[in-house]
Formats: C-alpha cells, sequence, structure tokens
C-alpha cells in the first residue's frame, strides 16, 4: 500500500472535488485508478465512507475482477466489479462513477440513448464538436454486478467515453484520474446542456 | 460538558456543512446528537445562532423530552422537543432538521406523502433500490412543538428514516451525526430528483 | 477609522460570504454598518471594488446622509444614501443591498408587491410563519439616490424588513450585521420559494 | 518569464475562480492578460490543464497574433488567436473565455443577438441601466481559429464587452484582468437573467 500511497492520495483528493460538485451525496459513488504495480488491478473507494471526508487510507486494492485483496482494512465499494470490467474492456486507467442529477435525468429522458452533437464542451471527452455527434449508452440499472457489468460491457460505445446507468448515474473514464474527473465535469456539462437546452425551447 | 466535547465539535462542523450545502439558511434549521452519559439526553443546536458562523460552544445539553439541562449559556433551538421526540419513537442516535428547499416544495406538491421508489440513491437511506418503494410522510406545520411532535410521532414510516413538515423543512435520522448528515444528503437528492423529473417530463 | 477597525473586517467578512451565496456578482451589492461613534454614520462599502477580494480597507465613513466623511482614500458606494434613509426611517443598525436574482425576478412577477405568507422561514425575518403573512414591497429603480431613497422610504412596510427594486436588486437590514446578513439569506430563501412553488405547481 | 511572474500568478488566481463559478469546467476556456513588456503581446492559458488546479506555471507568452513565443513548456490554448485578436480590435488588456451555460444557451435562444435592457446590473460591464439597451452579438462556432477570430472581429458591439459563440461559450473583455474577471461574473448574470426572465412569466 505504501508504494501506492500517492495515488490513494490523489484518489482521495479527486472524490472530495467530485462531492464538492454536488454529485457523491452522501457515501454515493466510487472512484478507481490502476495501480503502479499492475494496471488491471484496481484503488477504489471504500464502501460506506462519508464522501466529504475521504481520505487516502479509505482506499482499497482489488484484482483485475474487482475483488478485493486480502487482508484489508476496508471493504471497496460494490461497484468495484464495474470499475474493473470497464479498465478491461476499454484499457482505462481511471474509472468515476458518479450520482450526477443531470445523467439521472438524461436516462429517463432519453432511454434509447442520449444524442451529444455539434457541442465545443465535447471536445472535454476527447470527441470532435463537429459532426453527426455521438450517442451515450444507456443501460438499465441492476444490484447484480455481473448483471450490470456484463449490460455495460455490451453497450458501450468507443467513440465516446461515458455510459449511463437508468435511475442511478453515470461511469466516466480516462486515461489517468485527472483525466477521467475532468471528462466527468465535461459529460455533466453535457448533460445538463441537453437538458436545459430542450426547457429552454419549449413553446 | 467537557466529556461531550468532541460530540459537541462534531455537532458544529456537520452544521457548517449543511449550511454550505443551502439548507440552513440565516439560524434556521438544528441538529441533534444523544450524549455519550445517557442515550435518552441531546447535545442540540443552540437557538439563533448564525448557522455558517457555529461553533462547539453553540451546543445546549437537553433532557429526554428536549428540555435544556439548567446551567447553560445558550437557549437550546424550540425544536430540540421534536429531536427528542424522534430519539425517543425510533431510537435513532443524532437528528438533522433542514430548510432544504426541495422537502418544502415536494410536501406542498405531494401532501399525502412522496413516493420514492426504483432509484438507486434510496441506498444512502438505508432502503433498497427496488420494488415497490417507500411513501415519505407529510405532516401540517405547527408552532406548538408538542403537537408537531405529536404529528411526526403518528405519521413515522418505520421504513424510511424522513418525515417532511409542510410549509416548513424535514428531519432525517441515523445512527451517529455523520450518518444523519449522510441521509439529510440522499434525502435531498431524491427530493430535488422527483421533482426534476416531473418538470423534465412534462409535455 | 482605527476605532472602527473590527466594524471593517466584519463588514468584509459578511461582504465576502454574501458573494460566496452568489448574490454579488462582480462589484455589485453594498453592505453598511452604523459606526460606534455616532448611530446615524455608516461604515460603507467602497464603489467599484470586486466583491470576492473585499478587505476591511474597503470600508468608507459617512456621514448620517450616506456622504463620504473627507480625506478617505475610497469613495462610497453611490448607494450609500439609500443605506442612509433605511437607516434613518426604521432605525436599523446593519443594511445589506445585493442583486440576488430572485429579489430581481420576483420583483418583475409581482410588481405591486410579492405576498409571503405561511412558511416558517418567514420566522428568520423576524416575522410570524402564521396568519395573513406580509406584502415586500417593490419600488422602480432609479438612477437619482434621492429618487429611489424617497421611494424606499415611502414603500416600507414596517413589518417586514425588505425591499425590492424593480430590475435591480433588494434592501435588507437588521440590528447588526450578523442579523442582516442573516434575514438576506432568509429574504432569498423565501423570495426562490415563492417562484419555485408557481413553477412546480403549473399543470 | 520572471518579470511577468506577478501577472502570471494573477491569471492562475482569476482562472481558479471562474473555476470555482463553474464556467471553465475540466479544461475547458481560457484567459489571457497584456504583458507588461508589450501591450500586444498575451500571457494566456495553457492548453489541456485542468482548470480546477491551474498554477502560474501554466501562462504562456504569446505574439500579437496569439502565436507562442519560442522555448516554452507548455502550449498555449488554440483559442490564444481569439483572444490577440480581441485585444487587437479593441484595446482591451485582458479576456476571458468561458463555457458559462447561460451564454450557451442564449445563444441558441436568440441566434440574432440578445438583448440586455434596464437592468442595473448592465452598469458591470461599463454599460447604462436606463435607455434603449444594448445587443449582445452572436457569432457561429468554427473550428479554424482564424475564421473564428474573423467573425469576432466583425460582430463585436463597441458598446457592450461581450461576444456570444454559439453551441461553445463566451468572450468578455477589460481593462485589467480583475476587471474582465468582474464583466464576466455581470455577464452571466444577466444571460440568465433574460433566461429566467422569459421561463417565469410563461404563462
Amino acid at each position: 500500500m505504501s508504494l501506492e500511497h500517492g495515488r490513494a492520495a490523489r484518489l482521495a483528493a479527486t472524490t472530495r472535488q467530485l462531492y464538492d460538485l454536488g454529485w457523491m451525496r452522501g457515501t454515493s459513488g466510487n472512484v478507481s485508478v490502476v495501480t503502479q504495480e499492475d494496471p488491471r488491478h484496481l484503488l477504489v473507494s471504500a464502501s460506506g465512507i462519508a464522501k466529504h471526508s475521504t481520505q487516502p487510507e479509505h482506499a482499497v486494492t482489488t484484482d483485475a475482477q474487482g475483488f478485493a485483496v486480502e487482508g484489508q482494512k476496508h471493504k471497496p465499494s460494490a461497484e468495484a466489479q464495474v470499475h474493473a470490467a470497464i479498465v478491461d474492456e476499454v484499457g482505462a486507467h481511471a474509472v468515476v462513477h458518479v450520482h450526477a442529477m443531470s445523467s439521472v435525468l438524461a436516462a429517463t429522458r432519453w432511454p434509447e440513448g442520449v444524442v451529444l452533437a455539434g457541442v465545443e464542451q465535447l471536445k472535454g471527452l476527447g470527441c470532435s464538436a463537429e459532426g453527426e455527434g455521438y450517442i451515450v449508452p444507456v443501460v438499465a440499472n441492476s444490484q447484480d454486478m455481473d448483471d450490470l457489468s456484463d449490460r455495460i460491457r455490451r453497450a458501450l460505445n468507443p467513440d465516446i467515453p461515458i455510459v449511463l446507468v437508468a435511475d442511478h448515474g453515470m461511469y466516466v473514464w480516462g486515461s489517468s484520474l485527472e483525466d477521467a474527473a475532468n471528462r466527468t465535469e465535461s459529460a455533466d456539462w453535457l448533460l445538463q446542456h441537453v437538458l436545459l437546452q430542450e426547457l429552454v425551447s419549449r413553446p
């Protein structure tokens, strides 16, 4: 764990930043980053910790399936399996899962997928601001983490690093913790935008 | 009081956190935690203190009815009686009362009770995200604390730790100060969600 | 000025607090408190200072008409006259003027006065949460400070410490800086509430 | 660069302030200020830096066209060219570019220009709160910086220091970094106001 202390500190700082943005109310949401030793293993948020007071010791090491390595004080978030599945599927180095209100409202409004197109902020996701745009996939929620992981693996759009989980929140990933956090900020902006755009343009 | 200083410090920190979230404007709202000496007695917010600058000395000790133990500098919030009634009724260890806008709007919109169902964030209240969901009780406001306490005791839903008081705010409780604060964050998220969901889905 | 340094420090702290709440964008808004020497004289915000970085030296001493005492580095806000008029008219010890969005929207929506009634948060203004409620006066804006002061003097409702200025903002007063700031927080809550209540209850 | 260190520190502080206001999500937006040596040259935000953690070393020096002076560690934002064009066209000393949601929504709602009139907050832009008001120009977005600069040069309204870029954000300028930041706060307030005013006044 000492080798990973820098990452654990950044995991905690990113968590508190995302809490301050309003997306990790109570103990909700979780963040992960691959370990230095093995890029398939994760440092992931501990389960049941208030996000506003997350500290470096609230990081748990898991294997490539998202199950805790033995002998640790805290348990990982149950959703660690989903983080591991995303890392495996897309080769991401960090994953953010938040209960952003924008993501839940958009998933209900557009259950077949949310179209994001023609807006500059798309570049914040490594996407193009021009052309036909992107469909952000929406999957149904599940309390079974194998199920939820499979749904997300099947739904993933390789062109845009977001998946929405209906009635739940979203997953966003990137090449580093900072990249995943930056993209989460862009994702929320874009989802707020499509929702507000519709509200503003009502007759 | 010195025995309880750690709790008073946490009471003040929780108060300032809830203020920062926008739910304790001016001197509104109050927080309580049972004392270490007697789990029916409370440390509760002093009356008339600006919430943004609440300090540990702004905690007042009350008896099991919410009346101040003699010889203290500050007076407890008048609503201490309601906190004591909730602690007595459900065996909670901490109670939060806030004037969250979401709670007041939801109580007016659904005066017979607010249905919360099928959303992941319910797990933040110790509830299930699946199944039929829950009805959050709504009681009428009163300036008589005996009255208000009775209404809340009668209305309590043992399956969900929230009561809304119409034209006023909400009470949320838990097994510790941190738990009650976490649940308050989840409660506000869920109430915002039902209100916004309706707004977004208007034709 | 040194005698007043404690008040100037509190004036700056209150200003930054109200900025953080979003009501003093750019250099907008101003705050005043009566001086210790003469309760008709004011310490008032200097003109043209960015509110987020207001310091104790950005307080200017004025006479009972709101005109600057000679020999000071900064000029007082032009609206100091209005502050002085309110202090004279109601005997307040501190006045807050903010460009809260809620106050501008409510003044346009209800140009004949905003009815606030039957909501607990009214107690934060020293008002009753029961009964018929209160009409918050709305006056037209003016660039002539004598004019604006006169309008406000004539419109004042002695039962509620708020006046809205259409297309501009609101004035709120109290018995101390902290009291006026607390009341400003309650006033904004109440104005947001009447606006949102109407939005939520649309068919 | 050492001569400019004070400006670089203020550039970073202003950036973090605008991030805290929600207008520079992820790595979006950029800020510039003319250099002390040459008022046509700029210190401008580096490309690809997370705005919440911007530091003084994330400032890049450019020439009068917005192209980086050689030998610097970071690359300037691609939009540095647009900043340089605005400085050249209007003689501003500082330019702010943000992805404020209000600016994007207003540009779509009023593609022929946004009318701002009769509101006190206009004085925060150096404009009059009385009279006929102002039309804030809206230009189409472009990924070609020469194109975007030209559109902005042609569209500029000399009477109000804002240009909106549709589906993108806005540029605001002033006589100093602090002035440009203050004006950005006023611009967002005014754009929010016209959008909310319409929402509130719907039948």
